[in-house]
């Protein structure tokens, strides 16, 4: 189960594109404030398993490599639970 | 450049799993209410190519594969029109 407030301490390095509280820096970039926590903590899943491809998907896995399950899944949902 | 109304008109094989305003029938999907708009465009430029994998790209491919870029730009400002 993901806490939030661990998400949140968490996503120090997701906020300069995704902004921090999940409003994207850049148009090309998906904001993630009110996202389904389910599917943020299934696309971080596949980019670090390196199954997601496309987009920005060789950045993102560099960035989730070192992420354990109980990261994702706090990150997953420190970010549905902002604001969309 | 994205017409919204046209948009609306041709996401209905769309709405089955990311509703018909965006907002997903499972928390597996993503909601695209209010998603950026160049993200959206890539997004589905990237599953029409193939170039996107992970999740459910194999379908999204093949709801993509038949739509031109005035259809991917305008799905794109329909969605992004959409309160989240």
């Amino acid at each position: 189960e993901g806490n939030i407030a661990n998400g949140q301490a968490k996503s120090a390095s997701c906020a300069a594109c995704h902004g921090a509280t999940g409003k994207a820096s850049n148009t090309l970039y998906p904001n993630l404030a009110g996202q389904n926590e389910a599917y943020l903590a299934l696309a971080l899943q596949d980019y670090k398993k390196g199954s997601r491809t496309g987009g920005q998907a060789g950045i993102m896995q560099a960035f989730t490599s070192a992420l354990t399950e109980q990261d994702i899944d706090d990150l997953a949902a420190y970010y549905a639970a902002q604001k969309p």
